[in-house]
């Protein structure tokens, strides 16, 4: 019998749980509104229950791997315990993990989302394209996520903790952020910090094309801000050079430090690339020599050339968490005896 | 027969080459001039003579497993080309690698110079001590050096430039760096950078301390100047509070990225950590919250706590180089099958 695993995707707004093969990809896919107002054990029973569903429909025909969990981080390694997650109140210091094996007895992976979905744009996404196994992921959501993979493997660090250059200095004196920090990435380089930079330029009224925008819908999205600055307005477009600047001074450090062959941005705002890309790429291309050394000919070759860096948009979607989340029992060098066996007959 | 190497130093002042085995430590060391003035094959010539008395010496005693160098970096890998290196003129493009082992018909790895003495310091210095196989290396010398561990093995990245965080930057509109950017790490945590600023305190006569210092000996080094500072001159005490606060917003950055167990700070300047330490734990705490959540409750503890990040001084001295350069060959995956055997046997 071939081998299935069954992927968890527990975000701030929205549960999603889906089974997984290397032959037949996502199938059987769950949606559920998370409902984080009813409390933990309310989101924890409709994830179980979702799980054992899949369990169910689908353990006649194939041997379970194991269920994968991809979190909003920072996420305690190897205990699998949450640490105090903006988007999910009453969740800190929950063993998550422990919480769900008890509960179904099958083996479980636990995964910070932003890991889970730089191994499925490794596995599955950019790193597959360039026949890459090793790259770092940069996700531009809520905050900045970040995830690397090494030769294949998400690298944890001591304690998951890991991939968190999110929260890396680039303006020393800059904003104050969530972390206790100054002039993280994330202040500059997230959806949310898009939007804050578009309120403020309303609320200044510097831009006759974002004042326009609100005035139409005080409720716009990134999106709309988006569209406000391919049509010219160059306030609009500012916020997104400040946001492929803010990208290229950290990427240029990571290049710097890691000299991976790979770098993906994903994550809603990376849509914005052609926006951001510029000033990134003018960025990377001044801070590090590494790069300049490394920078390949075309970003979209037949073929990965070795030796080269890539700064590439990421592939996969809306989809890179919950194929993460798959990946991840798969990819573990902890599966139980008997699903290693099963799989050796598929 | 048991199993020796032979390590080569080559500085920008001096060539030195030893041999080692895990038994006896450094052993025939010989120090020479490196004689760049009188051109690249005169140092080769020196380099290959030294290397050949010391096999002459020892190949009735032992096996050798081949010759490690560690060179100013930065070096293309796995060809081993040197690559423009500040302090070796008209080295620049030159295949170290295949020159050495042409002339001596022996098993050669070609190392950067801080890789060499992170692996050093991994294997013999304070990983040794916490026993901890996974490091990051910061050494402070005329430039600031990087070299990171993974698993008891030198992360090399793509084509041999990992490593090269002192390029990292900490300030966008900082000080003019030679490698084209702006604000690097080491404009401001090097020992060139603290001689630079008191130089400047001097002409700026805004240290009465610095200005005493040079008018008794305008020659003056970073050793008089940390004198000065420990004496209590003020202006000497911010160069060093400054270098403890690049050192810190970089050093938070890595750990908030690679979440390693270990970071070493060595090189010359680095013995200056009571000085500089304090600015720099303050910048960690501050900027990452993965040291908040790690950090340690004594820096010498009888035994590392697993989960913990140390932040220390480098505990070999000026022998980091040529140690490292020594292990190298003995840590390689590519040893020649002989030496394999004969290691087996040893």
């Amino acid at each position: 019998m071939s081998v299935y695993s069954i992927g968890v995707d527990l975000g701030g707004t929205n549960l999603r749980v889906s089974a997984y093969s290397a032959d037949r990809g996502l199938f059987g896919l769950i949606q559920l509104p998370t409902r984080i107002r009813d409390g933990r054990d309310a989101v924890i029973d409709d994830m179980c229950e979702a799980i054992s569903r899949l369990i169910a429909r689908y353990s006649s025909e194939y041997t379970l791997a194991g269920i994968g969990i991809g979190t909003p981080g920072p996420l305690e390694l190897p205990v699998g315990r949450i640490h105090a997650p903006p988007n999910l109140p009453g969740w800190d210091g929950f063993e998550l993990r422990e919480a769900i094996e008890g509960r179904l007895n099958r083996f479980v992976v636990l995964e910070c989302d932003a890991n889970a979905a730089a191994l499925a744009e490794c596995v599955a996404g950019q790193g597959k394209s360039f026949g890459i196994d090793s790259l770092c992921m940069l996700t531009l959501g809520t905050g900045v996520g970040n995830g690397i993979i090494l030769k294949g493997e998400v690298w944890h660090g001591i304690n998951g903790m890991a991939g968190e250059a999110g929260h890396a200095t680039v303006w020393p004196d800059g904003l104050a952020c969530g972390c206790g920090s100054r002039g993280c990435l994330e202040m500059y380089a997230s959806a949310t910090a898009a939007q804050r930079a578009a309120e403020q330029a309303v609320a200044n009224k510097t831009s006759s094309g974002l004042s326009a925008l609100w005035q139409k819908n005080p409720e716009f999205t990134t999106k709309d801000v988006f569209e406000v600055a391919r049509s010219g307005d160059p306030v609009a477009r500012a916020i997104f050079d400040k946001v492929g600047e803010a990208l290229g001074i950290e990427l240029a450090a990571l290049i710097n430090t890691l000299n991976l062959p790979l770098y993906v941005v994903g994550g809603g705002l990376a849509s914005a690339w052609e926006l951001f890309s510029e000033s990134m790429f003018r960025e990377i291309r001044h801070r590090s020599y590494v790069y300049r050394f490394t920078e390949p000919d075309t970003l979209f070759p037949l073929e990965a050339e070795p030796g080269k860096t890539y700064v590439v948009q990421a592939e996969l979607g809306t989809n890179s968490g919950i194929l993460g989340a798959c990946l991840l029992p798969l990819a573990s060098k902890e599966q139980p005896a008997e699903v290693i066996a099963s799989a050796g007959n598929a």
